[in-house]
Order: C-alpha cells, then structure tokens, then sequence
C-alpha cells in the first residue's frame, strides 16, 4: 500500500474551522488520506517561520508524504500556487518563499504551476485556495496523480526564497541570532551543528547570549541540574540555549532576533 | 469503501481529556472510523456558534459523514438525544438547538430520538454522554448500523430551532451585525450573499461598521494594500469586514453584535 | 484486523512541532497506524498530571492500543524508558512514575526495558527520545512485535511510583484534596466513589471547600439551575464541584491541594 499521508501546516490558529475546512476538502476526493497537522500556529502571515517547520518537520515522515503549507498565500495577487517534488516528498505550497529554505537544501526539485481546474474544488471562492485548491491537489497525490498532471512544468525548478539571517563566521567567533522559542522555552538559534568547527570539544565552545555566558555545550539536559542555563543541539541540529525544566525565555526574557556569539577556547 | 468518517464540534476546549475520551469509545466500536476535530472551542454552552460551524463546515466534507455535536447537551434534563440524516449527511447531537440551522436550511430531514441502549457504550455515566452515548452511536452509523435502528423516529422531522440574529432588509438598506470573529480577526456578519440585491455591482455596495465606512466589496484580499480595511464575501458566502494581513476585530475593537449597514449607490 | 491505535500524551504543549515529529516517526514505521493525541498540555514536567490523564483516559480505548507518554523523560540520565502490557493495552514511556497509577490500579504487568536499538529511528537525537525511541516502538508493537523483542523483561514487573495526595477516612469524615481542573472549571478531587461509605444515601453528603458548603451529591449538571453549586461523582468516579454552566474554578477563585472536606448526617 502506497503512504497516503497529507500533513497540514498553516497560520489558522487553534481550533479554527478552516482547517477541518481543508480537510473536509481532501477527504471528498481521497476518503482514504491520512490527515495530520504540523501546527496551526505559525504567526499570521509569517512566511518564515512556516519555512523553517516545512523544512525542518517535514522530514521526519515517509518518503511520498505530501505536506501542505498555507501561510499567507496572497489569494487575489499574481501569487502561484506550485506542486513540488523535493527529497521524495510533496509539497503543495503558495510560491511565496514557504519552500524556500527546503528548495535551498536540496538538488533536483522539481516545479509545477498549479494550473489545471479538474482537480479542484468546484466552485473556487475568491478568498481560500488551502481549502479549494491545494487540498483537493493534496489529496489526487495521495491517489497517485502524477505531478506534471497539475499544471506547466517549470524547467529550472526555481522557487521564491526566504531570508533567514545568516550566521556571520569568521576564525575565531560566530555570530548568530534566536530564530524562536519552542513551548518549552528552550530559544533556537540559526547556528547549525555544520556551522560549528569541527576542532574545538564540545566543552570548549563559550556561549554569550543577553549578560549571560555558558561554559561547554551539554549533549543532553540530563547533565546538567534542574534550573541550570544549558546551551546544546537540539533534535533539528541547531544550537539552543535552555533552562533544564525551565524556560530560557521567561528566565532571559528575549526573543527572535537577540543575538547569540560563540567562541571557542 | 464506504466512508467511516466521524467529526467532532465540541465547547470541551483544547487540550482537553473529554475529547480523547469521545475518541476512544468511537474505537472501541469500530476501530477503523476516521476522527476528525473541527473544532473544540465553541465557547462554553455557546449553541449558536456551535450551529453555526455545524451548519458551514460540515458540508465540505463527503456524503455520509457523521457529524457529532456536544454543546449544552443538557444531561439529567428532558433534553434528548437525536441522529439525524440531513442532506446526505448524518448528525448525533443533543436536540438543543445545535442542529437548528442545518434544519433551517435543508428539507427532507430525518429524526430519531436515540433510546436503544444497546449501541450504548456500558455503564452509561451520569454526565458524560458525549463520551457514552453519541460516540458510539456515531461508531454505529460509520458501520451501516440504519438510522432507524438507534430510537423511534420522528414523523415530523421537527428539530429545536436557534435564534439566529436576522438581518432586517428595506429597499434601499440592509442592517445586519457581527456574528463572530475568526481567528485571523476576520468579522463574519449574518449578511450572506443571498441576502444582498442582486442589481448593484460590487463597488457599488457601501458598509458601515462602528465609526467606519467601507466603499465597495473586493473580490479578494489582494486586491487592496496590507492594512486596508475590506469588506468581502468570505468563503462561506457571508459578508466579512477584514483588514488585509491584519485583524478587523482588534483595529475596530468589537465583536459579536456590533450593527453592520450596507447601502448602495 | 488488529488494532493499529496509538495515542499520544505529553508536556509539548500545543501547537508543538515536536508532536508531528512523533506521529512522522511512527508513521515511517508503520504507515496504517491510527495516531490520536489524548492531550499535549501537561504541565511541563508534571509527572503526577501526565500519570492520571493515563490511567483515567487510555481505559476507554480498546483493548491492544499502544499508549505513548512523554512528560519530564530525563533523557541523558540514568532513567530508562520502557515498554509495558498492562490490563490489555501497551504503554511507552518513561519509568519516572508516569505509569505509576496505572501500575497501583492493575495486577500482572508486563514490564520491558527498551535497548533493543533496531527498533528505533536512526540515529538517535541526544534530546529527542520521544520521537526517536518511543514513536518507533510503539508503531513496531502496532505491527504485531511481541514486547519481548524490545528489550530485557523485569521479573517483577514493578515500575516507578508517583505520589498522589490520598485522602484520609475517618469513621465520620473524608479529608482530600483539589487534584485540578478541567476545561470548564469543574474542580476534580482525589475522593473517588470507592472511597465514600456506601451507606448515606446520595443526598446525606455534606462538602465543604474553601468557605463554602454544598448539601447533598446531585447525580447530573441537569438537577440543578445555571450557576448553582454543586459537588458529583464525575464521567472518571471521581468527587467533582462545579458550577452548573459555569466555572467552580473561577468562582471559587481555587486550584490543585485545597482541601475538600466530605461529612454526612
């Protein structure tokens, strides 16, 4: 049996019906689909965070998942809608830079426009193509339709980018910043594990967030004492700065944006 | 294969035990149903927002869904139990209102008081009939059980109403009000499409909301600048006052209530 | 068909990725399992929560469903995670007590230390257990493994215990607690119906909390008027006060450990 998983990520918030909406939608033309939500709580309209959970989530599910993602789709405006094929994956998104970061990771994607009406909801409203056009194209994924059937191939596979703030790297520092808090308040940096030298041990490198400094990176927050600030790789490979059973957040009182610096001894 | 789907419309809030526990003995019927949440924040005892979802979002999904409904359902009260079979779809809800627009809207209605306890789930609790009765009830239908087997039907298919605010309409006005804010701060009003002439063209409408007047209807969000306000027909085909890639509820501060006035040239 | 169920409970709080991590991980074992989230709103690190959301809600699934719990896994420290069969159904979590009420209420456990390591996802996060050893094994039990497979069995069979207020009986008094409240503000206590005389009749109970005295048990919300006080033996037989259409917990301006006093005449 093929996977029939179709996973929803949008900016609907908790509980709000467009997202059984969309599935109500998916389920009318594949009874069979498998639906799950990623989150609907990406902040209102903001495409970067829906790019970095695209990126970093979606990868944990099976080869020929497909994954939706609605985050400001620009319904009305010469916004496109595409079917991609990234990793063994589908992904049926707004070109608004949602599949940026996952297009930047990987080699030979490939690109459709969503074109052709068959497989969508009849009638399309003017204001929710998640619900009239990306999850009936969701769910014909699901049933085997090739992805050339969609629409327009698009020969260089391009998609729109997202800025994502790149760490700054020079011989002896790095310099990044907190991308988001997790529900934990553990604060995730865009300091990947591949940013790091190799060279240092990891009880080498010197962490400086806010007026803090943190000594060594931990491998687990079981080394570490209840309320301790910890700094470590977290499970997506990113550096983090954390209170074991706490929250960093509340504890420094920061957010997206602070910077972080490593260095190393 | 016959559709097994099952949605469930609570007020038990997120995260909230009630839910997984409904879930639970809807398996314990037919381990095969596919649960699906549409939404589990109805504020509390609130049966016209209840009536509302039920009424818009249970018609996206495919015939022959089962729609259960726990709002206010009254237990230890005369209040009962209905299953019914409403444009090809079948409801188990507490006859409280909660299907009133549903029944509004459609003819043909099919009603049984559910009384035949053997689809029951054993012992049956003082408080928790979501859980005991409509759960199972619903396992029971998704499996072919015939609606006639759960209780007596009804011959007039009569179900209790709701009072739905109804906008009040003269020749050249028509005064409505905001039902409800969506989660993007969009305000859904009781005006729907039907309700509006057919004769002027769409800039030629005119809304007044607070100390605001709107001059024409979009056709989409795009069609104006971020931070415009709108006013549009929504995907549900009610008149919506929305501020591009923000909130109308909160720039305008109100909410349910609040009078609507449309005119036009 | 066996039953491919598992349910999911947990402190990541809603809305969390981490959880469609999970339910990813799972599915790239086992693609037909059922995946149901219980709750993801746990307090962070609150065992006794987590142990009685577990022992009360997983009874109403059918018998073979694999249970996921990860609230406070300690992961990095010497606490295992394991893999048990109690009273028909299968738990995955961590040994930190979160099983700890289930293993008080039940006899013949079955109690496996998970190190088999090919069941798990590879390679292991140092962070991440939840996704990468516990998803996994539970998608394996769902495919039929047998518990013995996943590592070496305890002959005992005792798992970590959890501390849970017990209310103390007198020959005229019962004193116990607020142990919390639920999504409508009905205050669930530690007395449960096995632990009143059996011999008062329904009405003779007299409960006292903070500064107020409610007379009799009523058997349903329905018996008593909008806004009345009223003390219940709830949907888990468990002593509740609550507020009929409205919130114990609000009014009553009370949380978990104040004391609750049960006398009779």
């Amino acid at each position: 049996m093929t996977n029939q998983i179709i996973t929803l990520t949008s900016d609907f918030g908790i509980g709000s019906p467009y997202v059984a909406q969309m599935k109500g939608a998916a389920y009318s033309v594949n009874p069979a689909a498998v639906l799950v939500d990623i989150t609907h709580q990406i902040p209102p309209q903001d495409i970067r965070s829906g790019a970095i959970v695209l990126a970093e989530v979606t990868s944990c599910f099976p080869d020929g998942t497909v994954h939706v993602g609605v985050v400001d789709p620009g319904v009305g405006t010469e916004r496109r809608i595409v079917v991609a094929k990234i990793a063994g994956h589908f992904f049926v998104a707004p070109d608004n830079g949602l599949l940026g970061l996952l297009a930047e990771q990987h080699d030979s994607i490939r690109v459709v426009t969503a074109t052709v009406d068959r497989f969508w909801r009849s009638p399309v409203s003017a204001t929710f193509h998640g619900r009239d056009i990306m999850a009936p194209i969701a769910a014909h994924l699901t049933m085997g339709v090739d992805i050339r059937q969609f629409g327009p191939e698009q020969p260089d596979g391009a998609l729109c980018g997202v800025e994502l703030p790149k760490p700054r790297t020079t011989s002896d520092e790095i310099q990044g910043e907190i991308l988001n808090a997790d529900s934990f308040g553990n604060l995730i940096t865009n300091i990947r594990q591949c940013d790091l030298p190799t060279q240092p041990r990891r009880q080498d490198f010197v962490i400086a967030v806010k007026n803090r400094t943190i000594r060594g990176l931990v491998q687990t927050y079981g080394q570490r004492q209840p309320g301790d600030l910890v700094a470590l790789l977290g499970s997506t490979s990113r550096l983090e700065i954390s209170v074991v059973n706490g929250s960093a957040e509340h504890e420094l009182g920061i957010g997206p944006g602070t910077p972080v610096r490593v260095t190393w001894q």
